[in-house]
């Protein structure tokens, strides 16, 4: 039994992959650069792109919103005058927790690729099943809050492995949290040394700089890294 | 394709509500009481077990922890001298986002179920899939911490409905955020009219005894109503 199952979940992921690379094709014809972004639930994923979306200088940037339910996130997200792409997971019951090639695929139509430079697509948030499928993407960017603890990279290491970015978010809680900082960092250095970190806060603006002219380098990297 | 997806969904679901029965006859031949307890990652549930379990007069507690990877938060509940069951999701990859009833029923062979009266089931950080697998269980509840947002009964209601009591948490934490306490409130009754809520602090200790004392219900509870 184990070993059927083990078989089934490669040949899933295999699948998942081809279809990625088709993704990946298309994003190239028009010169669309893609971040797949996230998070675990409430991290602050939606606010850290609040802050950034609109003011990345010379970059177009386009958003495809990942959510099991409902379009809170876009509807915030569509003020910013970007141009915003709703994707449910909920096709039945309860939902796919995680946005996997097929989905990203199914919604590429609906997607304004000749008139944007980048792609943010905005995952379902949780800490395993993102990190398994790829989408097509250039970059893997996670946010993770310093709400949630200091063991989560040692709890959740694929998630933070494969991504090139961890930003550690709502650091203006600091002074109110018995939170160990340098720990988190050492952890987060456990599982994939020599990650890049920035250090922000969506609420006051802190660190969001950084964060900004990342994305602005992403979108005019010459060649995908991921 | 879309079809066959659901239908192959319905009939994972099937065997899994078959095997939880399983699981529930073997509870109840011992009269352990089973609590399945869920939230995204960092919402606090090992601090509020470490509050509680030590602390129910009367009631034996055993805890079952699953986590992707790991028995970080397993070490932290052995300190209180209270049998602790330690599940791992991950047999390759990435691990499973969830518990299910034949990962707790591989479990059961382990547990010292003619020792306790009270079986405390930590599941997988997520907010999406634990809420589709029943374990068999008595009781499902949830944490939902302050600094996640408002929104969050909206996006994953199917986790919020499931539940019987969502305990608020990290209300310690309230002063220093911009956040409606009330409109999380609205937001959980929207989806789930009438559930118990309790609001409490797993740092300071507040609201703590409330949710001690409903622990203390289920488990001399005659009638299991999950």
């Amino acid at each position: 039994m184990h070993r059927t199952k083990v078989t089934v979940v490669e040949e899933a992921l295999d699948a998942n992959n081809t279809i990625a690379t088709a993704n990946r094709a298309d994003f190239d014809r028009d010169g669309v650069k893609v971040v797949n972004f996230m998070s675990a639930p409430g991290a602050g994923k939606t606010t850290l792109l609040e802050r950034v979306v609109g003011e990345l200088p010379g970059v177009r940037v386009g958003v495809l919103e990942g959510d099991v339910q409902g379009s809170l996130d876009a509807d915030r997200l569509a003020s910013l005058h970007v141009p915003v792409t709703q994707l449910n997971t909920d096709p039945s019951f309860g939902g796919e927790c995680h946005l996997d090639a097929n989905m990203v695929r199914s919604a590429i139509p609906s997607l304004p690729l000749d008139q944007i430079d980048l792609l943010i697509v905005e995952n379902v948030g949780n800490l395993v099943c993102p990190a398994e499928f790829r989408i097509g993407e250039d970059a893997r960017v996670m946010v993770c809050a310093v709400t949630e603890g200091e063991d989560k990279p040692l709890k959740y290491p694929l998630m933070f492995r494969t991504c090139e970015l961890v930003l550690v978010n709502k650091i203006d809680l600091l002074p109110h949290l018995e939170f160990d900082l340098d720990r988190l960092l050492y952890n987060i250095d456990q599982v994939h040394p020599d990650v890049e970190t920035i250090l922000l806060s969506g609420r006051t603006g802190e660190g969001v700089g950084a964060w900004r002219e990342w994305l602005s380098g992403i979108a005019t990297r010459e060649e995908a890294i991921a």
